[in-house]
């Protein structure tokens, strides 16, 4: 007659393995990752809690206590206030709508006559890029994007350089996706606001892996997407600091204050405060766990590999490096023909897989970071996580050497 | 250790009732449906499938199935081609995407110099009428909005006298969410054809209680809303007819055949295609079920009050009105106090909720339809559906005609 929905308390751990993961290797948390025990069990009650949050009657009235606790989780990520975290469906959304809504209220404020200028990097993730292009396209705005050094990271000179008059937003990835550097946003922050404009920064990567506070980063907008840190697919955020003016881009009800138009997902949204939560609990120790996984997987390629053959992409500073990413470029070899071979052993991604931005088969990253061709096709994205284990890197090692060793036989 | 979800295998059927709902009595389907026992089975073991659709491993593969899956069936609810229909994450997007899509494609056609001109009506939703005025506050269209009848019904005349040259887009809900009148859309996007135009029609609430077929209509976008039909809460669709010209509103990735960025929510479109799947299967039925209750509670409240007290709101016409919908205004009551009274018992919503859009906390669909003020202030929303059963009708009946009968003494 009906559904029934059992959830077992979890007690899963940092570096304890996903018991229906074991077949295949998974090393693509940067991709999404698993949803965490944890927040499958915060999820699955709401599958019955069906109200809508904006009705004020029995059903509606606890759909919306789990969006407020869900905000306040997200919001106590980041150092942020509450009232300051906006919900939406995914990072391409937050993206679109931190340089969407700078740019209309922009336009409101100095009239069309001025065309507002962006300031942004050429490794950014295409919803930013692409956002870009599609409003330069109308003649909504203009935009400039600054090179990167061979390690992946911005030059504040460049940022500097690249400022014009009509410049309102400068937006930069905390980490990006592929390689793993970490920009100084910090410091692009204050420059931002010595100029009058605005600073927003897609953090999609960095949550879950490495401190993200919006104080300390001094940014007005921030981009939050669960499924990068245990959370589900389809839901994410987008912080907006106190007196920020931002265009909405979804208009309509009055959900989110009425910045954010669309009946909410109660079943994501109690999710991703779940994920937020472990965030904030774990992050040492989850950090910890990646950067040992890490270390060991790179240790294991390179030294099973003849010198000069391998090559890791992205800052030779771990400092500047998220724990959890290992782009290693193996010539001689094609990453998207390993990765075909193993797909049922081992899931990672190609530093090489093709954005719609790139060319020839050969991540805009990569380019964009002068990492010759040879190296380029051969990279591999391998990126471990919470429930990555000794045995799991043990046994991708194994596997990647095994592979080259043939196409080499 | 581990999260485990227990699907029992759903056998609920049209008119039964849910277990979880029955200290309080819902009646606002129109707000937003439970999800239904069938669609929870069908999401529950995508809380384990983690992957990525994009990704070309052994986690992703599975999960881009299922994606197909939910495509397929929401296509087959409505009479299209798969590859017609587009996700996203609500109604309120696929409303904003269908007007800036068209705008700003006819924008790159003629260039910025000739503004595009939309005629819609003044009881769309929120998501037109606000996604509407904003953009035109940044000089990026013009619009008119035609008036309604005292039924909520829109006049061809009225119509095709709002034509202009520039006009690019006619918008008009298939039905209404408070009335539940249904408008002549078929009509619409022949006149719309006649004048070059795109015609894009918000099927939020029809999807489940009438046939909509994009062929039948002969539209070119319609908004489909799964949290009105049984699935989830954050994802629904578009459905852009082959050739059309949209600009995408999400740019990034290439999800969605490079039509709209965003990781996918598996767990969600999982849901989303088995409610269609539903729709399409049990339409008959369930219509059948809507209407008997729908009048049932109609009979009960008109025979209990004098004469003269109570007024129905919307169509005379049973074939131009929502099978589920009773918007009824009785003098000399609150409908908001009525519900604050009633809220552990009954949950259903004020016609005169307030829309951002309104003035003065009455209802700007039931000012444009120039209900009497003393009637919108006293009308109540009540929407019946799946699971609502006899019994659910019948307390309501009597709760309210208790209500009423102690206000009067
Ligand atoms: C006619 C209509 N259009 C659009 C919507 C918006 O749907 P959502 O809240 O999912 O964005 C609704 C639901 O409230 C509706 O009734
Ligand atoms: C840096 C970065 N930004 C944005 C996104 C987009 O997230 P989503 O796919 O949820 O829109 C991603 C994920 O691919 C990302 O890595």
């Amino acid at each position: 007659m009906t559904s029934s929905t059992a959830a077992a308390t979890a007690t899963s751990a940092v570096g304890e393995p996903l018991p229906h993961t074991q077949s295949c290797i998974y090393l693509d948390y940067n991709a999404t990752t698993p949803v965490f025990p944890e927040v499958a069990d915060e999820m699955l009650p709401m599958l019955q809690k069906f109200g809508n949050p904006s009705s004020s009657h029995a059903f509606g009235r606890p759909c919306k206590d789990v969006v407020d606790v869900a905000r306040a989780r997200v919001a106590a990520m980041v150092g942020a206030s509450p009232a300051e975290i906006c919900f939406t469906s995914c990072g391409s959304e937050s993206d679109t709508w931190a340089v969407w809504g700078t740019v209309m209220s922009a336009r409101q404020r100095h009239g069309p006559g001025i065309t507002p200028h962006v300031v942004s990097s050429c490794i950014e993730h295409p919803a930013i890029i692409e956002c870009l292009s599609m409003l330069a396209k109308q003649s909504l705005l203009t935009f400039t994007l600054v090179p990167v050094s061979a390690e992946g990271l911005v030059s504040i000179d460049d940022v500097a350089r690249a400022m014009q008059p009509e410049t309102v937003l400068l937006t930069f990835m905390h980490s990006n996706n592929e390689v793993g550097s970490l920009l100084s946003v910090a410091e692009l922050a204050r420059l931002a606001h010595q100029h009058g404009a605005l600073m927003h920064c897609d953090a999609a990567q960095s949550l879950g892996k490495v401190a993200v506070d919006v104080e300390a980063l001094g940014v007005d907008l921030l981009t939050i997407v669960g499924h990068k840190f245990g959370g589900p697919k389809g839901v994410a955020a987008l912080y907006v600091r106190q007196g920020v003016q931002l265009e909405r881009l979804l208009c309509g009800g009055g959900q989110e204050s009425g910045r954010r138009a669309g009946t909410e997902s109660v079943v994501l949204l109690a999710g991703l405060g779940k994920a937020a939560e472990l965030v904030t609990r774990e992050l040492p120790a989850t950090a910890a766990h990646m950067v040992a996984l890490r270390d060991s997987l790179q240790q294991q390629l390179l030294a099973g590999l003849p010198p000069g053959v391998a090559q890791v992409n992205g800052p030779a500073d771990d400092a500047m490096r998220l724990p959890n990413t290992l782009s290693i470029g193996i010539k001689g070899i094609s990453a998207a023909a390993l990765l075909a071979e193993l797909s049922e052993q081992l899931a990672a991604s190609a530093g090489a897989a093709c954005h719609s931005s790139c060319d020839h088969g050969v991540s805009g990253v990569l380019q964009a970071m002068a990492v010759p061709t040879e190296h380029a096709v051969g990279t591999l994205r391998l990126s471990v996580g919470r429930h990555t284990t000794q045995r799991d890197v043990d046994r991708a090692s194994t596997l990647i050497l095994d592979y080259v060793a043939r196409q080499a036989a």
